[in-house]
């Protein structure tokens, strides 16, 4: 995995992840209001979006804003990428702003929910830290990092998927999001052939955790860039 | 849990699901043909589409045909139905028809996606029930049987969602899909306050695994009737 | 025709109704806020909103959230249920409120319609009179009762349409919503196969009063218990 | 009432009615297709849509079309016409082809749906017979004639809208579709302040009859010219 | 071209211009409000739409509010139209209030978009002159006045498009908007068939500039009347 | 400007177009089908779409599929692309296959419709060659390069868009594409603040004329890489 800070320069944090040869553009956008549900309560919001390129993928695809709406698997992901984010947050120490975090797929080779949800955390790090070093905001607002994984039994046997197989191909296909103190945060597991059974659950557990204790690693790195 | 066949009487399958006070109406509707991708190929489908009747809930929420479209929430757990459901059928064995399963909640009080799955599942065993009575279908098209639990960590505890206390309270919500030989269908879970560590996964599947095999001795029972 | 009161828990007022194989579940739910066009003028509202779920019908009809919205016969329902309610209501004496009567259709074999009037009504009563041991409301706001039955010309005779037969089945379909003193709230009357004859007209409007007047002795009794 | 036939000249009906102050464009437009449902049954088709200038009001309404589509008085409107001006069709006679009634209000000033079926039923029957100086269509296809007026009841009197008073102060508001052998073809009658009494209803259908009656002179005249 | 003024009653412009067969309908309606981004800041707003009757074409095209909204085309010429009139206007002049022009063909034939702009400026002009005369403007709000013109090259000769021939049968085809100054607002051209020179530019801005010349002439003859 | 082929492995083209801080990748995908009017007509299609990821901009712009469709200024632009890029195609040479160009501002500084032009011009032209390479089309199928440059007048004088300062502060803003050989193709001119001179124009279509030559250049540059 590579990550790239400051790949675009409008956003106060913009990172280009690739994973294999998946390429998603991460950008924070940080805005001094919050949604309704929110307002006048002392805390900030942080959401995401997620688009796909027409074609980022192998045969192209229809464009959302032309189809008249976003699909039920743009959601589904755009909600889990929210989610995990928010999981790292303190909402109060950030204040009444609002954090976007829009992850566009560039290209695409499987994995590509994941590779945002990794990305995405290092563009709100460097969100946060503008706003930190502009004083505006004071004590801690992330606590720990959020990194994702998808994991899967491919032939049989279950894989980290580090070599971005086609995700169609494995018979359970599993996004794991953990912090880096090794808690989990989300787990959407679907067996795609044959149910999978606990044991084979445990070793797909086992092998995540390692995964995402890497990627960690690289965000640190990143990050210390 | 209560499940009530034949609750209305022009769907081939018509199940009302009481879980606690929540309510889920679920129908199976067969069709004589499939969706475009599948024509011509020999096999059926099997697809889900979720409801709320507006005052279900506590407050009224706004009619999605009213707001002009399904929300985001709407869209992944009839997504979540649909695959669930799929992964107990034999799509070669039921020919090319579509059964579509209608899940709409006249009562909502936590737990409506599990409710939906599990009272799906009866629906669509008489539906099949149905085309085989009539000769339409010749070899088996189910196999095993699909139920979902949702369990989660309340006040520090791991619980079966029993007593359907709100979901909001408790810290980590997790949807479990099972079939009846105790293999995994769907697994996802959600840390709502602080991520779950691994120890606590393996008394949530373990309570799960229990969960679901009760429901699938009710089911059995409300399919001998 | 069968009324069951406080069907689900939720809602202010909740009735099911049964006409022949129909079944219509009204629910009114109160909520303290008009729309905008009514904002400090110190009167309420009541508006009516009609879905049919997608397996009532012996044939299954596509879901208005999936296909993006109400179509022409939802909206011409919803606007009659609504007008027809809002004639028997004081809304000065409901004061800034808004009562919204959602008319789900379970299961269908015509008249639906006029069900959801005669249920919403009983809906409305029940929600007005919790607003009144409340102390919420001090006038009286309901003036009269409000019913609605169905009345056509059946191979040539005038008929009520108490064994709901088909609708398109009649040459002619009116629908007529009257108030319990044999006041005319709405009419509206279609010649589906010749037009219709004065002499006809004069026969079917008879039919209706005396159905009308059967419906809000049931409403009464249903109310008194 | 004044009737303009040939008001544009791309339609093979094009007809400006004029009410009072109120002016509807009428076009009928002949395509030699059928919606699918009527595909290969050797019927046509008679349908119609109706929209509102923007600013045919005294106050600007927004254009449906920015809104992003029709709202529930258009459709419930445009419905009405459709089935008004089918009742005097032979669809078998018609062949398999498409009639499209577009009403569109350039001014409106109370009554724009009965000027409008008023008016299409003329642009309809210069279609038709535009079809048979061809030699398309061989039988009759239009037996009798179709218009609609609009009585209420006036500061306690029954009124044909003659003068065109504004709609919404009358306590009745009633569209009568009738054709012209005195049969009726629809009834659209609403209470908006008291319930009207039998009484009532039978004086305004004595005056819609008269109305309709001179309104079929009128749409002789105009087809003779 | 004919400009016929006060064509119906109730907008504050409301003119009929004819350009060979093609009939523009537009109004000026005012409005005390301006849109979000203006409030406060002491300047109105000029903006417009356009729309085309279904059957204003020899084909009847789809009506833009039953397909869900407005396409591609309708949505660039009446961006074109409310540039090109807030080219004359003074917005600090006219206040904060906007002036909606609303132009909608009855007939098409080709130039409807120029035919548009011309027309549009008398009904904008009559709007401001009734708001000078109430005295709710103090200063001059117009300045200048703005037509448009299409030109082409047609079987290879540049010609002013007075004679409204097929634009399609153009090689080239340029919308010209210009004041009545000589200066150029807004210029479009399109090479259809195939690349247009820069002297072929030159004659026809040669053309557009003659015929702009005219139209301000009859429009300043309408205005007089 | 820099122009980067290969930017992404799916498209058949695909190309990174730098115009100062702007960034529009451009691929082109092409696909054996024609719309539904070209049909069994022997011809091919070249058509745009055009998006902005959300913060492209200074400030974050809300996502188009999220807000349920294009609007009108990504429309008009899509539109000018596809015409743009029409005007080069032999759509017969072609054969019944369809080339949709998708633009994609990653980052926003001004003149992102002539960027996209001008790199989708070298993504067209690599799909092409590839087709050629594979045997599929035989004859030329494009002839002559297009390009767009953006030129204005920028306080009082002629300036062609190198800088690329912003848009908003030009008083005359003219998009123009034209081709190798020096023909217009496109001219769009607007005047923000005064109207523009004939002799204006004049000195902007020069200048336009010799940026538009330099681009054709750096194109043929690129593809000779």
């Amino acid at each position: 995995m590579a990550i790239e800070r400051h790949y675009t320069r409008h956003a106060e944090g913009s990172v280009l992840v690739a994973f294999g040869d998946t390429r998603v553009l991460c950008t924070a956008s940080v805005e001094e209001r919050v949604p309704p549900f929110l307002r006048g309560k002392g805390e900030g919001w942080v959401t995401a979006e997620y688009g796909m390129l027409p074609r980022a993928t192998k045969e192209r695809t229809q464009r959302e804003a032309a189809r008249g709406g976003q699909g039920g698997r743009t959601m589904e992901i755009q909600r889990l990428i929210g989610r995990s984010l928010r999981a790292c947050v303190d909402r109060a120490a950030l204040g009444e702003r609002t954090i976007t975090l829009d992850c566009d797929v560039l290209q695409a080779d499987g994995g590509t929910r994941t590779a945002a949800i990794t990305g995405a955390y290092v563009a709100l790090a460097d969100a946060i830290n503008g706003l930190r070093t502009r004083g505006l905001v004071k004590r801690e607002v992330i606590h720990g990092a959020i990194a994702a994984v998808s994991v899967g039994i491919w032939q049989g046997l279950p894989v980290l998927d580090l070599d971005y197989a086609e995700d169609s191909a494995c018979d359970t296909d599993m996004n794991v999001v953990m912090n880096d103190g090794g808690g989990f945060i989300e787990l959407q597991g679907t067996a795609e052939g044959h149910a999978f059974r606990r044991e084979e659950l445990d070793a797909l557990l086992g092998l995540a955790a390692g995964g995402v204790e890497e990627l960690c690693r690289l965000q640190r790195v990143a990050l210390a860039a």
